[in-house]
């Protein structure tokens, strides 16, 4: 039988451009959110383009990770940067391309051919990136760190 | 021309399954991430599925306060909740529907009629809602505050 889960959040909108984040499971802090600026908010605040744009980010490390464990890469860093690209679309925008770029270093040559294949796995499975419409590219560098 | 914006995060692992997410432009604050508990992860963490739905949910909100705002709504509070649907495909999961509830309290019945069609307004031009392929369901409640 298929098997569902379910993430609930709230939110609550406290005062001008700005509201609070929360989430149902576990005992997990709250985000602070703001309006982007580029549409009347506010400069130093998380937006929900940066929510969203992070949510592909860590859903490709998420993957990486636990299949890099499984096939027991001995991983020294992993470290990536997501850019959202929101187009203009009629009236309104949308995130038409998300760029990654994920840097990994591993500790011998046996690691790093097993963390290709565990990355071309998370370029595959990602959740997040197969749920959205958005053009996803993942570039990627693997080396030895002696 | 067309207007395009960009929207840059970080990523770094930190350990297990564990790593910082943290944002471009601005002095914003970085968000501690965890791979979800039902994937091997941390229970109290907020995870790339908790960012995903919360994306979704905090557009909505942007969305209205700024539609809102335009056509002068005396808004008193606004509060949703956003349950997303990670469901079994293949080998993999995905996305499939993300569930919004919204519950809008204003000052007067003029501001009312305003919010009924600010939140139409927000189901159909939600940025995050329009860049995904997982089906969107609004509901929302409208009550005047005496």
């Amino acid at each position: 039988m298929a098997k569902d889960l379910l993430y609930g959040t709230k939110l609550r909108w406290t005062e001008k451009k700005m509201a609070i984040v929360s989430f149902e499971k576990g005992e997990k802090p709250n985000i602070n959110i703001g309006i982007a600026p580029e549409f009347m908010g506010h400069k130093d605040m998380i937006t929900p383009e940066d929510l969203f744009v992070s949510s592909v980010n860590s859903c490709m490390m998420s993957y990486f990770i636990n299949v890099a464990e499984r096939m027991r890469v001995k991983l020294e860093s992993y470290e990536s940067s997501a850019y959202g690209i929101l187009s203009e679309k009629g009236i309104d925008f949308i995130f038409s391309r998300i760029d990654i770029n994920v840097d990994v270093k591993v500790k011998d040559e046996k690691s790093a051919k097993r963390a290709h294949r565990a990355i071309d796995m998370a370029k595959k499975g990602c959740f997040v990136a197969n749920s959205i419409k958005s053009e996803v590219n993942v570039e990627y560098n693997i080396s030895i760190l002696e």
